[in-house]
This record gives structure tokens, C-alpha cells and sequence, in this order.
């Protein structure tokens, strides 16, 4: 966290993120949690991610053709060609946001009836006299609203001197019926909380003012857990296999959570004393682990985890730096490894609301899918795998500068676009969905994922194409998507046969479950309304291109709507509206699951969706 | 706690203590919470104490005379003429027993409706199985009576392994809708809480089985603190005047409370981590200073608590060594220095349900008194200090082997008494009643408490008083009452006149507070149905002396009842019944009380009462 950071402040929105020096401003948008149009994924070509500079300096290439004259004149750029190189403040007009994410607008930026959790309360109460020989905690007591106020005894010891330094006007901070604080003279101006959506990848915290609803900072981190396994099943054999193993998983994402609290305390300028509650989102593991719950028997037959509703507990005694009385509380799972993140992502997307049939997916390294509208909610949780952030690929690597994230394939060639637009390191995961789909186009990848060279390509198959399919001696049969004289590196960037199996598990997971969750619910594609894709990665994937590798089912592409990062949402939610903790628990009650693991029908569902649709 | 015990059980109570070498049967039954006949105060002279002897080694001198022959041969003797060298069994007959004491046997000793706080209750809960995925937590849930259940973190995280370690059979422990423990099995029969006494100078743990109410062990010690000062107000002294003075009182006092709870467990054959709950009363100043909270605003004017009603916090984070997630409690105050133990004693001794009209008195380092009846009840704290307890006296002593505790003056000459019957050491402070009960009969001491010598002693003072009265070189007038050729330490033991003023000092204020009490509440000593006396001290005395010296006022001696430990017996209430608690609330908050360093009349009064009542 130590790197040069700027701040890049957004308007009207008021957002600011910290960002390193080289972050186009469109990375930037999705740091903040902005949702901008940006249909060629962020590749300088649509020209739809145009942004106003305010002030600040930046790196621009490759903005005017997209311009007119009156907007170069008025420092109007394409946020993804744009590279941050100051502070900066930055105006979104309208058009370049993407009003498809009603959920964001709907659920969080129109605020929810704020009614937080924690609340301050100045008093000022009678000082102590020979006719009012009440005792310090009694005169508090009377000046607040309602009876039944209980207060923990370290913070009751603090109550003498704090009164009195304040001439008997103190800030009662209360967490429901708890008086978790009393702070000399009137704070009520500080009153902050965080909420934390906890992938199994990356980890994303939003700083929010409890008395205002308005999110002052966001910052996110790689999970540092990755380092002991790139998927959840890996991590919790890490702590069946280690004695300490759990402690160690718990102290890497607490020391995680902690740095990010510290980066958010800073971007808004505030301390984190101020800092009264977090809310955590995540999956089963990642809750378990983050509240040190033994996920040993959630990883063996028949799979269940220590607890399903929400666990609440003194930050202090989980480590977690924020005020010393403050509260750390999960979002409550479902069953299984259905978990949290998918309860915030029914609570943000509102799906348990309504009355058409809608379809929520969140890809992370998990893919977490719900099917159904207010009548009746099922879900699964696919274990996905991180192919789709770069991991388990060859040439794979994370959506960052360098990036393959963009495939063409025509007439003319092979065109590639990078994140950035410099040259190519390796392959991202809508780089690995593009190439795929655009070879099954191009009949180089078959249906069942056979990446086809020489003699078995078909005879349409252009030359140019023909060419680029070679037998790798390690990798087999793998398709140069940037020839080593046009790449980074110096090496040819390849999609090898094992990446494209790779894919085919990681969207025939995801597929197969959602067959599971139709044929359970009784509907076809068609009945479905919508298609709520989540999640940074959902939002950056062009959906034709997920329709064409099957990923997503064949519906026409207006239904297919993107809501961003709907757990965060959810956390940002609970935090903000303390009634909706009831509404997550019965959402936890209330909807059903599909425990994929010992599913029946899920091996052969699974082999019959690992196929590529037919062109 | 290292030096040899012997265990003595009393029958049929089956109680037992285990008491130094030494000790009387006498003094074990005080230990043990059992009343029996004492008129004479133990000093072998009335004959009342008579137990049988069922086993054991002992010393005894001076029962016979009291005995018949076959009392003799059935080993009969008088408890406090025998001392204890071995474990013994002693039955205790009912003519021995004193039943004045109501209250102990109506409400502790006859159980009351037992609803202790803590319950345990075995689950066997089904095992996981593809049919049923619930969460470990959802599984012991679903079993328990309701809904609603809490459960801490840290004890959540048990969970997994010791429902498995069971094979799914787990004791639940319950502290309310709290889930304090998961333990392997059925240990249902294991639930024990210990009910504290936290006295100035004396602690006294009672250590109860929360499934019968049955009394398993006692044991008592001097409060460590007594160092740092022998009243309560020395002790906020060394708190506000010493850096980490409030820390070092409470170390003293949790340190002792743990060793008191290492000796009951001992003594019951008990593992400590199956003690749950712990209930502590005590005085305004005790309550702080063993839950750290700050009393320097109780001593300075206008004398205001940190709090009032009763403070529940995890033992652990008090440092009392009891189950990990046992609770220590403490018995609300009513305000200033009117606190818990005056709750107790209320409680204990019914006198807010009676109609008739009570006086109710405490006598330790503070006197605690409560006048009144169902209607309207008026308490006061009195800083009598310790005299009582042999403090600030110049021969003075604790109430112990060698302390002279009975004095009679009649024609014959000077009788001392002392415990234990030997030679005596110094004077406790029922020999300090008796002496200046007799030395006012005699005319030695005059009613504004003057000790006369020489020319100043009426005419009709017989000479072998006259020559006991000597002008003692540093103490002035004294009296002797045991010549250094009769005492233990070969020197004189005198009664100063400084004593004198002392104990006018002790039982001015006392008697102070009561002529308080009765103004506020407009009655007349007449009006008063009974007098009940409550606490070690007030158990012993003589209850003509204590109305000679104005300690008590001149009512019917019947009227006047032996109550013992009541502030005891109310904390072992609430730990027996918690919907006591609720009752203790309701007394702390309808209690009127008299805060007697702030009242205007209270100097004058206590001026008067510091004489003593004519002849």
C-alpha cells in the first residue's frame, strides 16, 4: 500500500478512490464503484466511456477519433485511453453511465430509509447535586429516548471522565439497545462504518457516513489468502493440513481487512476510531474463515458449515482495527457453500421482490447463481474456479495493463486489444471467453473443445488462421493469439487445448448449474425475464461472447443487464438500513438450495454443459 | 490457604467446611452458614451450643459441667468448649439450633422456586446427512425449547469439534437466551455458581449446585484490601492518590475471590470450569472497586456512583477464575454509599413484602440499616468503621482465639471471657460492648462516656474497680481488664479511653442513622415490630449490652432477631432464582435511602447519639 497513490475525485457522485500512478481513469470508474458504459470492455474502440477532466494531470492516446472538436476543446476523454498521473477530479456526464445498473442507483445511491445500525446521540445531562445524587450512569440513561439500555462494563468504566471532561454533555454511541460508547462533548458528526465484500480472489471495502448514507472512499486488495490456494476447497485443506492453518488464514484476510480500513480511513481523512461497525459479505469459506469458524466439515461429505445466520462480534476480539467497542457482523449464508454473497446479492439485485423471473449470476472465483422472483428463490454455488481471472490458463493472467482482454477475428486477421493498448503480457478472462468464442466462430474449436490443427481444421478455415495453430511441445495444440515479435514479453501469447478445457469447466460449472436451477424451478430459458450479471468480471464481459461459448444461456441480449458488484451492495446496504438484517436472515430462511457437490444429476448435467453451443 | 484443614460436616444439614486445626465446632458452624445457640457468645457459659459428636478427633475443656451422664457417654458436647484435630462428623439437634433465624431457613434453606440463571440441557442432535445439510449451529437450535438463542463467537467456534467428539450428543449450557458453552456429552449434573459476600474486611464465598440450590462448601477470607486502608474511604483515598491505585485494589480483591474459589472447589471436589455464574454483593464501594470502576466521585461531594443497577461482565475479563464464559453479576445498589449488601439484606430478609414494620441492621466496617416495611422502606449507610472488628482499638483484636469477648462486673470481681477460652490476647468487639456495658452499669464510664479515675469515681465503686483504674502514661485513663499477669502477652490489657470514644464513635453513627431513619419515616421506637440483626458480628452480640451501650434502642429483647449472613443469603438468592434479580431491581430503584454525609441534621444527631443512655 506503500506505491504512489493519487486521489481521482468523480462528479457529480462525490466518489474518490486512490489509485496508482498508470490506472486509466475507466479502472478507476470501477474502484469507485461507478458503472460506466464501456462496450468494447475498456479497449479505446467503442467510444462510449467519454469522461470530462476537471482538473489534474493525465496520459491520453487514442481519444480523438471518438471526439468532436467542441469536446477535446473542453478536456472531454475516453476514460479507458486516459492514465492518471495526478490528482484528479473527473465529471461523468450521463450518457456515458450505464443506467442498466438500477440496482446500484435504486438500492444504494437513491438512499435507502437510513436507519444505520449505530447511532449517536448528544446529551447533555444534569451535573451531579446534593438533590440529584443519581449515579453517572443513571443521569445518561434518563436523558435517552428509550429504557433498556445495557452497556458492556469497559465501557461503563470510562464513564466518569468522560462526562466530566465534557461538563456533563457526552456522545452516546449506541449499537441498537448497546451503549457501546461515550465520548467526551458532541461527536455525532463522526459516525462512519465499513462494509467489506470478501472474495475469494479480491478483497473490496467501502467506507460509508452512518448519518448520511453517502460512501466517502473505496479500496480493494487481492485476497492475500491466494497465496495459500487459488480456490476455496485448497484453503480449507490448508487448514485440515495445518495446525495452525486456520490461524493463518484468519490473521492474512484480518491483516487485509485492516490495511484497507487504514487506506479508506485515509483517502476520506478520517480516524478510524470513528469507525463503529463493519458488515461482511463473502462466500462460506471466506465467513468462516474470516471469523476463524473451523470450515473443515464444510469441505467433507455431507458438507455443512459451523453456522448459517449471522455472527456478530467485537471487532477487538477478531483483531479488526476500528473503535474499540465497534462490532464486526457477517451477512448470514444460505447453506453449504452457498453463502453470504449470495444472500447480498438477492438483498442489492431485489430479486426476492419481484414479480418476474429473473436469473443472478456472480462469477468470482465462484460462481454464485440464483434463479427465481418473489414466490420462490433457489441457488447454487458452482465452483467455477478462477480460470476467469487469469489463473489455471497458460498465458493467463489478472485484468490489468497488458491484459489480452479483447479478440477480433474477420477477413482481415486476428485483433487483439489489450487493457491499456500496450503491448500483450498474457490472457484475462474476457481475452479467454473472446478467443474462444471468436475460434468457435472461426471453426478452430470445436463444440465438445477440441482446439483443432493441420489436417483437421476444416477446409474454410483462412490461412492466416491456419498458420497461427501450432503443436506446442508441452502445450499440445494451442493457437498464437499475439506472436512473440508483437508481445511483451518476447514470447508468443498462446491459448493451449488445456486452457480451452479449462474454460469449458469453468462455464460448464456455472451452466450446469443454472440447468440444475431451471429444471428444479420448472422453467425454460425463455420464462426468464432477466439476467442479472454481478460482479467485477460480470461486468466487463460482452455478452454475446458469453452467449456464444455458452456461458450464458441464448436469450436476447436486452435481457441480459449488468448490476455490478451486487454483494458489496448488499453489505453497503445492512450497513446503512439496520432492518434489512432481518429481511437477509429471512432471505437466508427462505431460499432454497442446490448443493451442487451431491447433486444426482450434477455429473452428468456438468459433462453435457462443459459443450460449446453449436454456431 | 497451604496450612492443614480438617473437614467438619454437620448433619443433617450435610454441610461441610474445612477449618484450620484448632478451630472450634463453634466457630466451624459460623463458617459453615448453620445458627445455632450461643447465648453466652461461645464463651462456654450458658451450655446451649450442645452437638453430638458422630466421628472424628477433638480437644475438649469445660462441657461437662453443662452435660448430663448420658449426654456424656453419646458423645454430646458443647461446641464451643471443642476444638477440632481431626475430619469430623458432628450432628447438630434441633434444640441447639437457633430458629429465630427465619430468614436463612424460609428463604435460602427451604429452596426456593430454583430458576437459576444458568441451565444446562443435553441434545442429541441428528447427524449431517445429504437429507439434512443444516449448519452445526442450526442443529442445536432447532433442538433447544426456543427460539432466540445467542451464542458468542469463541464459543461458537467449539462447536464442530465437541459436537463430533459426542458423536452429536452435546450438553448445552445456557445463561438465559445465551449459549455459554458447548461441552462433549451429558454434563448436565455438573452446574455450579458461587455467591459472594464482599465484605470491608471479610469475603465470604458460598459455593451452591444450581440443579438441587443445594450449599456445597463455604469458605471465607480477609479482604487483601484491608491493607491499603480498614474503611471505604481510605480506600478511594489510596485510589484517587495512587497512580494504579484502582488497579491494585482490584487485583487484591479478584486475587482473593479466585483463591475462594480454589478452596470451595476443593472443598466440594469440584472442577472450577463447571462454575458458571458468579453473584456478588456488597457495599456501593466494594461493587467498584471488584468490577474496576472508578469510585473517586463517591467520595467527594455530592457523592455519585459510576452506576446503579447491577453490572454483568464475562468473569474472564474480570480475571475471576470460573468457566471461560461464566458471568459475574453484581446485586445493584441504591445510591451513594447505600449499596448492594443493603439490597441483599432487603431481599434476604423479606422486610419489603411484610407489613409489619422493621428495623434491619447490618453491622460490619459499615453499618448498613433499613427501617420500614412493604409500603415504604428508607435505608442509610453508616461509616461505623471498624471497631467492630477489633480496629482502632488499642488492645483490639478480630474475633478470634485469645480475644476477650465477654465481661462481666459483679460483686465478686472482674470475669473475662475469651474464645477459645485460653489466655487472653486482646479484646473483639463483643468484649468491647461488655466492657463498656458494665463499666457504665458500674459507673466507671459516665452517659457522655468519660472513663473516670481517681477522685473522679463516684463513691459507691467498689475498690478492686478503683485499682483497675489506672493514668496510663501514653493512653491516659484505661481500665484494666485483664493484668498482664493473667494475659497470654504478660502485659495489661486496657480498656482507653480512646476505645471509649471510638466505640461511641462506631455505634453513634450507627444509632445516628437509625434516629434518621425513624424521623423521615415518623415513627417511635415503640412502633417498631423487630428488630433484625444481620452479619457475622451481629450474630454475636448480646442483645441487653448492645441496649445498654445505645447501640440498639430499648425495645422488648424479643423483639430483636439474629438474621444472620442476609447480605450472603441474597446473593445466593439471585443466584437461585433469577427472576430475583428483577425483585433486586425493583428494591434498588423503590428503596429510599439517606445519604447521612449530606444531611443537615445528621451531625447533630450524631453528637446526641453518642451518648450513652443512662443508667
Amino acid at each position: 500500500m506503500s506505491e504512489k497513490k493519487y486521489r481521482i475525485t468523480f462528479e457529480p457522485d462525490g466518489k474518490s478512490v486512490f489509485v496508482r500512478a498508470g490506472t486509466t481513469i475507466y479502472e478507476a470508474t470501477g474502484e469507485a464503484g461507478i458503472i460506466i458504459k464501456a462496450e468494447c470492455g475498456g479497449a479505446g474502440v467503442c467510444g462510449s466511456c467519454k469522461v470530462r477532466v476537471v482538473s489534474g494531470e493525465y496520459e491520453e492516446s487514442g481519444s480523438e477519433a471518438h471526439l468532436t472538436k467542441e469536446e477535446i476543446e473542453n478536456k472531454t476523454v475516453l476514460a479507458c485511453r486516459t492514465k492518471i498521473s495526478s490528482d484528479m477530479t473527473v465529471e461523468i456526464p450521463l450518457q456515458s453511465r450505464l443506467f442498466e445498473q438500477k440496482i446500484l442507483t435504486e438500492g444504494i445511491e437513491k438512499p435507502l430509509k437510513l436507519s444505520p445500525n449505530v447511532r449517536k446521540q448528544y446529551v447533555k445531562v444534569g451535573e451531579p447535586s446534593l438533590e440529584d445524587q443519581r449515579s453517572d450512569l443513571d443521569r445518561i440513561l434518563d436523558a435517552l429516548e428509550n429504557d433498556g439500555k445495557r452497556i458492556p462494563v469497559d465501557v461503563l468504566r470510562r464513564v466518569p471522565e468522560k462526562l466530566r471532561k465534557g461538563d456533563f454533555g457526552t456522545t452516546v454511541v449506541l449499537n441498537r439497545d448497546e451503549i457501546i460508547g461515550i465520548e467526551t462533548g458532541d461527536k455525532t458528526d463522526r459516525n462512519y462504518g465499513v462494509a467489506f465484500d470478501i472474495g475469494t480472489t479480491t478483497v473490496v471495502g467501502y467506507l460509508l457516513d452512518l448519518n448520511t448514507g453517502k460512501q466517502l472512499a473505496v479500496s480493494s486488495m487481492t485476497n492475500p489468502q491466494t497465496s495459500y490456494g487459488d480456490d476455496v476447497i485448497s484453503r480449507i485443506q490448508y487448514t485440515i493440513e495445518n495446525r495452525d492453518g486456520l490461524d493463518d488464514l484468519n490473521e492474512r484476510i484480518v491483516a487485509c481487512v485492516n490495511d484497507i480500513i487504514v487506506d479508506l480511513a485515509d483517502q476520506a481523512g478520517i480516524e478510524k476510531k470513528y469507525i463503529y461497525e463493519v458488515t461482511a459479505t463473502g462466500n462460506t469459506t471466506m465467513t468462516h474463515l474470516f471469523f476463524r469458524l473451523n470450515p473443515k466439515y464444510l469441505a467433507l461429505h455431507p458438507y455443512v458449515g459451523v453456522v448459517r445466520d449471522s455472527v456478530e462480534v467485537r471487532a477487538r476480539e477478531l483483531g479488526v482495527s476500528i473503535n474499540n467497542y465497534g462490532k464486526v457482523v457477517s451477512m448470514p449464508n444460505i447453506a453449504g457453500f452457498v453463502g453470504g454473497d449470495t444472500v447480498a446479492v438477492i438483498l442489492a439485485s431485489e430479486i426476492y421482490k419481484k414479480k418476474k423471473l429473473s436469473f443472478a449470476l456472480d462469477i468470482g472465483t465462484n460462481g454464485e447463481l440464483v434463479l427465481g422472483n418473489r414466490n420462490r428463490l433457489i441457488a447454487c454455488s458452482t465452483a467455477a474456479g478462477p480460470a476467469f481471472e487469469g489463473a489455471r490458463i497458460n498465458y493467463g493472467m489478472r485484468a490489468r495493463d497488458g491484459a489480452v482482454e479483447k479478440v477480433l477475428i474477420d477477413e482481415d486477421g486476428v485483433e487483439i486489444g489489450t487493457i491499456g493498448n500496450g503491448l500483450a503480457i498474457g490472457l484475462c478472462g474476457t481475452g479467454l471467453i473472446d478467443a474462444v468464442a471468436e475460434l468457435l466462430k472461426a471453426g478452430v474449436i470445436t463444440a465438445n473443445g477440441r482446439l483443432l490443427k493441420g489436417e483437421d481444421l476444416p477446409p474454410d478455415v483462412p490461412e492466416f488462421l491456419r498458420t497461427r495453430v501450432i503443436d506446442h511441445e508441452k502445450y499440445g495444440a494451442s493457437f498464437i493469439l499475439v506472436p512473440g515479435n508483437e508481445s511483451k514479453t518476447g514470447d508468443n501469447i498462446l491459448l493451449t487445448q488445456k486452457d480451452v478445457r479449462e474454460m469449458q469447466l469453468a462455464k460448464g460449472a456455472i451452466f450446469a448449474g443454472y440447468q440444475l436451477l431451471k429444471s428444479t424451478l420448472g422453467v425454460e430459458d425463455e420464462d426468464i425475464d432477466e439476467i442479472l450479471l454481478a460482479g467485477a468480471f460480470g461486468n466487463y464481459i460482452r455478452r454475446e461472447q458469453a452467449m456464444r461459448v455458452g456461458l450464458l444461456p441464448q436469450v436476447p441480449k436486452e435481457k441480459i443487464k449488468f448490476i455490478g458488484n451486487a454483494a458489496g451492495a448488499g453489505a453497503r446496504m445492512v450497513l446503512l438500513a439496520r432492518e434489512l438484517r432481518e429481511e437477509t436472515s429471512r432471505i437466508s430462511e427462505n431460499t432454497e438450495y442446490i448443493e451442487l457437490a451431491i447433486n444426482a444429476d450434477f455429473q452428468k448435467v456438468f459433462a453435457d454443459s462443459m459443450f460449446f453451443p453449436e454456431g
